[in-house]
């Protein structure tokens, strides 16, 4: 069966520690607590991607979001971001961060802003709300994230993507 | 089975005149296209209401979803709408409007921001996406609308609502 899932925002402030493959020594002695929240889940969804991730975001700046993505880089799944190149430009994104790390990275060059939320994984999942990746948006508003295996939700979605790598390809 | 319907924006700007009742010659006289449209699939859906219509909405300033809520509301359907305090007060917001209607309107005290942009509607069609209930968005972002039926994800958000519309009474 599909799965389907609601994710509601704010989230509580959880350690990412053993998520996100730091090493710590067990039981992680830092002070947050280390149960379940939607930032959690938010980063398992992400992280169970083996081969591919598409992401398309109007704003990136979560450090542990960004750092979830580096981290299936270096695994070997194949990233392609797309984001808004005003939000690109503020201050505390991760965007210049997972270029540099050698993740394929394209911007829009339009006028209207390249507003979507959305990460595709393993070309099946489908991960899409309001959620901007600021930990502005997953600690203080409130915010939906759906997670979404309907082909006819993912299909639509992936071609969404494909024709804006398309269309903001420099070359 | 249950509707999954996407859309994406910006949509082209169409008539919806003959959507929203408005009056008018047949065939309509005005310069604008009158065919399909993602904004008048929109209005489709959410004028297919016949019970309730509930709105979560951080911005609402389109003039033509204004019409489609004052139409319904006009008809007898049960409408509420939540909104974010700091939007509401912006110039070209559609609340006041709705409110001096007679639509119930409660709106955040909180500091984070509200920034769900859903309706359901009869308690069983989730409309749900990236999209702020905007001219701008509309016409100029890209941006995504989900349809959806599946339980999984309306009872969850319905859930949202009825937390969020308690957590603002004034009362
Ligand atoms: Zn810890
Ligand atoms: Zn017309």
């Amino acid at each position: 069966a599909p799965r389907r899932e609601v994710l509601f925002f704010p989230s509580p402030v959880t350690c990412t520690a053993a998520l996100l493959g730091e090493p710590r020594p067990a039981p992680c002695p830092c002070p947050l607590p280390h149960g379940d929240s939607p930032l959690a889940r938010l980063l398992r969804r992400l992280l169970s991607a083996r081969r591919s991730l598409e992401l398309c975001l109007f704003a990136f700046s979560s450090p542990q979001l960004g750092r979830a993505v580096q981290l299936l880089h270096r695994r070997g799944v194949r990233v392609r971001l797309v984001t808004d190149a005003d939000y690109m430009a503020l201050s505390g994104s991760q965007v210049g961060r997972l270029r540099q790390a050698g993740i394929q990275v394209r911007h829009d060059q339009e006028s209207g802003y390249m507003h979507h939320k959305f990460a595709i994984v393993d070309k099946k999942m489908l991960i899409t709300g309001s959620l901007n990746w600021t930990t502005q948006a997953i600690q203080n508003n409130r915010e939906n994230v759906l997670i979404v295996e309907d082909a006819e939700y993912v299909e639509p979605f992936l071609a969404e993507f494909e024709r804006i790598w398309e269309e903001y390809n420099p070359a």
